[in-house]
């Protein structure tokens, strides 16, 4: 590989220029191994943020970064692989649900996911508090469930696409996250090295999620899709929004009391909308489904005869998880107190702030304001009231399950304001909001 | 002094937000005494380049630099101390007659001066062409000297603004190195630490300089005005022309050689009209005389009675220089060959390109393109054809003095190219091309 001047290349992307494949290339490779200093990448990473990146550029920033480590190889799969990856948001426990009931109608779901981080919860964390639930698994072993269940649901392996890992650390401690190329690269990368056939994004937008506005979300989306049809791997991405929680448990044992709801087709409207919207997708995307509404049928099948749930409990056990929580959610990880949070009026609710329920959550334990910080499986939100629904003075708005009385009380701080309630109800917002394909 | 999160600034800054004086104080300290990591501040540097500083941020940026570590203390001085600092260009020498001329007036010149670097000279390197002659000041020396004789011409001591060492190192390996405000805390700091009554800048403008247009080069000098103003110390700021080389010579000894002839009142038009521009407001600012005419007219006396060139004679043999230079420039170190670049043309003189001079020069082995580079003080360029004079073909544009043929012949692909020669004269450009104050 040719040898560049690292000042020269930041200088050219500081000056608003276009760097070439090999370059970019030649960077990634450059601070994955070592040889180029933190310093210095910390610079471009800024340049980054403040001129942004070509959809060449970027295109070659993923594929670089996808090769700084090893890759699935699962081309003996004979089921399609389809993957679902969200943003991020609060109460979006949709993967939990999504990924064992799609699996159980024949498309293989190979899932790596993260851990939460500030106001947005993280799949990982909520699977943990399954009382044994492990999910690092090995390549090896990664596989092999794969074959066997048609789904795992893991953690990012220690070997795959390294160079995010190490970037990551460093725009995190360098105010170079809110990037769209960089969040774009960083999830592409992980996804593409899982060796997919097609994936589903789920692009949330609003106050709780990364993008705020349908603008951005629609960038990031259409820079998704680019960078997956340049692969060779066909992206969909649904925009839905994030300005109130999904569902009405926030909080990581919450979170799969309400997961095994919706696969017991009983979860609450908005979430179940948002699952069978992407399950529709993931099950035409793999070829088990002609159309949208064939996939809806199979879907419904799949729920009313517990399919899902089967599909779960098989994940739970092959993960190393009590399998009996399925059925018993009360094996599940409990708060010590209960506290309800009441309404200050009557009136109907207007807003349910998913920022500020998600600020909350953290203040409470059940996330982390820190990458470092221990989390309680057992602590959540449960709300009562979401946007147009009526409420009566003094009857709960939330009921906050707690462990912790100054984690209480810094979480109520915050959380009475996340409701906003008015005379008349207001128009209702749409939950989807577009799509990109 | 408050704790902040480094994140959270650099974040501010990246969004065009502002902080306030603690806050910028914080991160010069919190860099300088290595409590911030070298990825954050450089981050930080590349938001700057981006989003620009306010001039309350840039106050508290450079009075934070100029507190990093000593500062002079010359109360005691019984005369007025102005300095001069130039910007930077090809062929530019002036300080180097100009500091003894002022002196030799009455005002004391306590210059710190730097190397060169990149297409630009430094008036160190230039210094140190002259046998003997050492530009590591004690600051115990630097007083007594200025005391004595009136004049300093040294290096910037490794105790003053340590500050600008660390940040000048970190931007020079991160591209962030051209940016106004960063610019104007490096120059000022350093020049507020030396205690200054006043400061005359010489900000130039054109190919061969930082600033490539008039607009830029105003808005650097501006803020370097009321940076000045803030702490307390009158500023003027002149802007003058840098397309062309300044003067006939361009190299360490050849620049000497060229100073010495200004002393003698010999220089070259361009030349000698700028260091008297500078010497006169320095002479009005040091309240030794009240008017420019009346400053003209005592540098002329100080010309004609070579006060300058004796009192330079003192500055070298004070610093450790052989003084007979002065009146045997033979004594400077010259090249063991010479080559003459020809006319490939009749015609006028349309362009002298400063940046390829310059360039052209580094490649000789005058300047450097790396910090550690070594630079041969014999070598240089003598200039025979300037903007505007006529020229007939085969008769020599220049005199390149040599010492090594790679470096020579490295030097000549860039140089005929700093030449355009028309049919007819071009209108003349101004050599002054403004003033801030």
């Amino acid at each position: 590989m040719t040898d560049y001047s690292m000042p020269e290349l930041i200088a050219r992307k500081r000056d608003g220029g276009e760097l070439n494949a090999d370059e970019v290339a030649w960077i990634v490779t450059g601070y994955t191994t070592g040889k180029i200093p933190d310093y210095q990448m910390s610079a471009f990473l800024m340049a980054v943020v403040c001129r942004g990146m070509s959809e060449p550029e970027l295109a070659a920033w993923t594929e670089a970064m996808l090769h700084s480590g090893e890759v699935l190889e699962l081309s003996a799969m004979t089921k399609a692989k389809v993957d679902k990856h969200s943003t991020g948001g609060v109460g979006d426990k949709v993967s939990i649900p999504l990924a064992p009931l799609v699996a159980s109608c024949g498309v293989a779901v190979p899932m790596m996911s993260g851990r939460g981080l500030g106001h947005t919860g993280g799949t990982l964390d909520k699977l943990e508090s399954i009382p044994g639930f492990r999910t690092d698994i090995s390549p090896e072993r990664f596989v092999a469930q794969l074959e066997e269940v048609g789904v795992v649901l893991a953690g990012q392996s220690e070997t795959l696409v390294p160079a995010d890992r190490a970037i990551y650390a460093l725009r995190d401690a360098t105010a170079t996250v809110p990037s769209i190329p960089l969040i774009v690269s960083s999830i592409m990368s992980k996804k593409l090295a899982e060796d997919l056939d097609a994936l589903v994004l789920d692009v949330k937008v609003g106050s709780g999620a990364f993008m705020k506005t349908k603008e951005d979300a629609e960038t990031l989306a259409r820079m998704m899709v680019a960078i997956g049809a340049r692969h060779g791997t066909t992206v969909v991405a649904h925009l839905t929004d994030m300005s109130q929680p999904l569902g009405r448990e926030v909080g990581n044992a919450n979170e799969i009391r309400e997961s095994l709801e919706v696969l017991r087709g009983e979860g609450p409207e908005d979430l179940v909308a948002v699952v069978l919207l992407l399950a529709e997708e993931m099950l035409m995307l793999g070829g088990v489904a002609p159309t949208r509404d064939a996939a809806r049928n199979r879907l419904e099948v799949a729920l009313s005869a517990g399919e899902g749930l089967e599909t779960f409990r098989r994940v739970i056990a092959e993960q190393g998880g009590n399998p009996d929580v399925v059925d018993d959610p009360a094996l599940l990880p409990s708060p010590e107190h209960l506290h309800e949070l009441l309404a200050p009026r009557s009136g109907f609710v207007a807003e349910c702030d998913a920022l500020t329920v998600g600020r909350a959550a953290v203040r409470l334990g059940a996330g982390r304001a820190r990458k470092d910080d221990a989390i309680d499986p057992a602590v959540g939100i449960t709300i009562h009231a979401k946007r147009g629904e009526p409420v009566t003075a003094g009857r709960p708005l939330a009921t906050v399950g707690w462990n912790d009385r100054e984690q209480l009380d810094a979480c109520l701080e915050l959380l009475a304001g996340a409701w906003e309630i008015a005379d008349e109800p207001r128009p209702e917002r749409p939950l989807v909001l577009g799509e990109v394909r």
